[in-house]
């Protein structure tokens, strides 16, 4: 069966561990690399201006799983590769997802805010936005370091792409009648390209043959997809004590995901009133969210949409299928799961 | 003379036309070259998200007087560059400087909002950090295709560098006791250090020397912290009818500039108490801006601020020195001049 990933992994042919053992044992494959990176991180976020690492500590070194530098960790490991790269190349995939976040705050805050800005939410608002693109200069300073001319274009191209999906999802932002094609499309940009470019980095940097590249690349654009419709369905229904994730962000921030497309497309006309209303005029009341999830649940669209991150997964498996059959690959597999168990 | 551009350029060796000539004898020896790099900005705007053609058009298209990319035209030139790659190289210039533009519109206009943000104001602080990010991965993608490691390396730093000087503006704005030398250090970054890798680059492709590369890496440092102090200078004296200036942005936003510095390091307790509510409280009432400028001249320090940038762009000038005398060395050599004379 182990020629089969998929398959496997849907049996569950694994030790019989939750899904937060998937990333112990991804921890746990990277080992002391993980360790190196994180050191790199602090290092590198170092300035002679004090609020740069004030500001970028407090998100980038007080923690977050470390998924997409273990991603990049563990795809050179499984290319086989024994230089040092991967560590400063990890550090890079982090900085690049950090100042994302940052820039995202800008967004969101700006988005939400219905009153008079406090001094400190502006102080944030600009901070944010120069301390983000500080640590998308750094990313790119060891990128550099890399001495790979490849693996900067894979880089500089994600940046991009991250960035055309991070504007996509500001045009469709309120529009309850975006295409589904239009979301895939945005979600591929804004969360998949980095993972995709994460993973295959590492190929790249084992000067290992175009074919595992591309595979490497095809399992983490999957494995982006299918994180970010599982995310998508955690705002409306995940468990905050395990996760400790708040429900209805993206509902009150008017935000169009996959399971608010499904649910709108096959409402009634009151329905559609409803998600205009919420969504498009933002005109919200208690009671609101609890209904948007009962809608929801009428027409199937949170299964539909994990469903739809399955089939993402399976990909993200299958394209794994041609990569040299190491530990790290089984592991790989097993995160692609965990993505989607997550939801449970 | 030749030998001593300084003199040269002090003595009024030149057709005695008016400053802006000097950027006109510099359109002129790119000539088609800047043809090019205005053709390759718009192609290269281009995506499939509309919005971000539109918004960068808006900024990048519309003009400008494109001075950091004919530095880097001028430079590869100078330095007797004959192939393409000056033409992306200047296209990725333009496109930090625009995307450094576009985060600090969001970071001025912060400031400024005093009412309830409107949702036009909302929407272009989104756009505007989004679309930077997408100049700026632009400005790598074309980085990449030079194929030069080593002018990755340079813009990078530049990135950097100007992040921080932008950040280090962040803390010091409101504080009229910020010191010259941290002010300088500020410049440096967020002006400067792009004028020095708009013209080092120039030098690395050309294959020169190091002691080449490190003299226009001088000259555009120095005639870039020249170009910010005539800057700061004009806010406080700018005839608008000539340069279709507004004076008074810098003291609005409680901006802390030379001038300012100079003013309030050599007031008395009663103008350091104006200075104090007009800038770190930001309390303004008619006539401030006017009482600002008459303590600046009654301390000379919009004068000694232009003596400041006549010493660095006589420091630029000299640097030109080390390099070839061709025809494009005096163009740069005037273009400093220009820079200070345009102050008058």
């Amino acid at each position: 069966m182990e020629n089969n990933l998929v398959a496997a992994v849907r049996a569950g042919e694994r030790p019989a561990v939750g899904p937060a053992d998937a990333l112990e044992a991804l921890r746990a494959a990277v080992g002391d690399d993980l360790q190196r990176v994180n050191a790199l991180i602090v290092g590198r976020m170092e300035s002679q201006v004090p609020l740069i690492p004030q500001l970028a500590g407090h998100l980038v070194a007080a923690g977050g799983k470390r998924l997409r530098p273990m991603l990049t960790l563990a795809s050179a490991r499984l290319c086989g590769y024994r230089g040092d790269a991967h560590i400063g190349l990890a550090c890079a995939v982090e900085f690049i997802h950090t100042a994302t976040l940052l820039h995202d705050d800008v967004v969101d805050e700006s988005d939400l805010r219905r009153g008079l800005p406090t001094a400190n939410a502006v102080w944030s608002n600009q901070a944010s936005v120069l301390v983000g693109d500080f640590l998308f200069s750094r990313a790119f300073q060891l990128m550099v370091e890399s001495g790979s001319l490849e693996v900067l274009r894979i880089l500089a191209d994600a940046a991009a792409t991250i960035a055309e999906g991070e504007v996509g999802q500001l045009i469709t932002a309120n529009e309850p009648e975006t295409a589904e094609a239009a979301y895939l499309e945005i979600i591929r940009g804004k969360t998949a390209a980095l993972f995709a470019a994460a993973t295959r980095v590492g190929a790249v940097i084992a000067d290992r043959p175009p074919h595992e590249a591309e595979a490497l690349d095809a399992y983490g654009l999957n494995l982006g997809i299918a994180f970010q419709l599982v995310d998508d369905v955690l705002d409306y229904s995940a468990h905050q004590s395990v996760l400790g994730k708040t429900i209805g962000d993206d509902f009150r921030e008017g935000k169009i995901t996959l399971p608010v497309i499904l649910a709108f497309g096959r409402g009634s006309d009151e329905e559609r009133a409803f998600w205009r209303r919420t969504l498009e005029r933002q005109e919200q009341h208690e009671g609101d969210l609890a209904h948007a999830i009962h809608l929801m649940e009428r027409h199937g669209a949170l299964g539909e949409t994990i469903d739809r991150a399955r089939a993402h997964t399976d990909a993200a498996c299958l394209a794994l299928e041609s990569l040299p059959n190491r530990p790290e690959r089984r592991i790989l597999a097993d995160v692609a799961a965990f993505c989607v168990d997550r939801a449970y």
